[in-house]
């Protein structure tokens, strides 16, 4: 079970690779994709649909993660965030990936146990599970992370429409 | 120039291609695709995806012209066009396509002169404009011409971000 985690924004996405061999686990890939916001909006889905195809190929990813979209302030924002999760959801069937979607609240309770944790306690949590990590100057690096690992041990629940 | 004009949706997505040489126009391709709700989410993004690079390639298209899209009563729905945009953005960046977008008040207003026309007065226009074109079942596919035709019209109004 190799498990991409994917926290998307058109600035910054994070993401994490963990890799289930027998009963360990490997922190296999993490890091943040920003796209710069002088290029073209199409532009932007192009390069991060060229960036995620490689990471499922290089890692041959079996598990896809992402965390349910909720409507903010802002629906310009949201309808922006359904273009990246449409990339997404297009290489989740091109990869034959099993797709699993968990609301932010499932992911902080399954992370830290408590489903109303600040950003910041995440971290904290995800750190301590990888101490070798660097910590990583932006939260949505460990955001990702705690989706990937909500993957992990929630994997069962896949997604069904 | 080439232009691909489409509608998209879930259930059904209306498209339509013309052709400008010299001072000829051709309607070289319309109709629907309808995409099965037995069907995963993930599976209708692919076949999506497929279908339209299908057309893209066929066609040489050039152009491609969508509607901004608004925010409806159902943040769901908003949510899932944005997938099917995303795609339409991947496809843009990757096959150079010129990308427009009109509002939908800028389509009927220059279709039909009226930017509160109906969709009937819509179909009504396009169904005069290409008398030999079979009245589809669906207004869909009007529609997406009437997307079509403004961006033939207004071309140069490239979408910039």
């Amino acid at each position: 079970m190799i498990i991409l985690g994917i926290d998307p924004g058109f600035s910054v996405t994070g993401f994490g690779v963990l890799t289930k061999q027998n009963n360990m686990v490997f922190l296999s890939d993490y890091g943040d994709l920003r796209m710069p916001s002088s290029k073209s909006l199409a532009t932007r889905v192009r390069i991060f649909h060229d960036f995620f195809t490689e990471k499922v190929d290089r890692w041959n990813v079996t598990d896809l993660v992402l965390e349910t979209p909720f409507l903010g302030k802002n629906a310009q924002n949201f309808l922006k965030l359904g273009y990246l999760r449409g990339i997404l959801y297009l290489l989740s069937d091109q990869h034959k990936l099993e797709l699993h979607e968990f609301s932010p609240r499932e992911v902080k309770q399954s992370v830290t146990g408590f489903g109303g944790a600040s950003k910041e306690q995440v971290a904290r949590v995800v750190l301590q599970l990888f101490p070798r990590m660097k910590a990583p100057d932006k939260l949505d690096v460990t955001d990702a992370l705690a989706v990937t690992l909500c993957g992990l041990w929630r994997g069962k629940q896949s997604l069904v429409y």
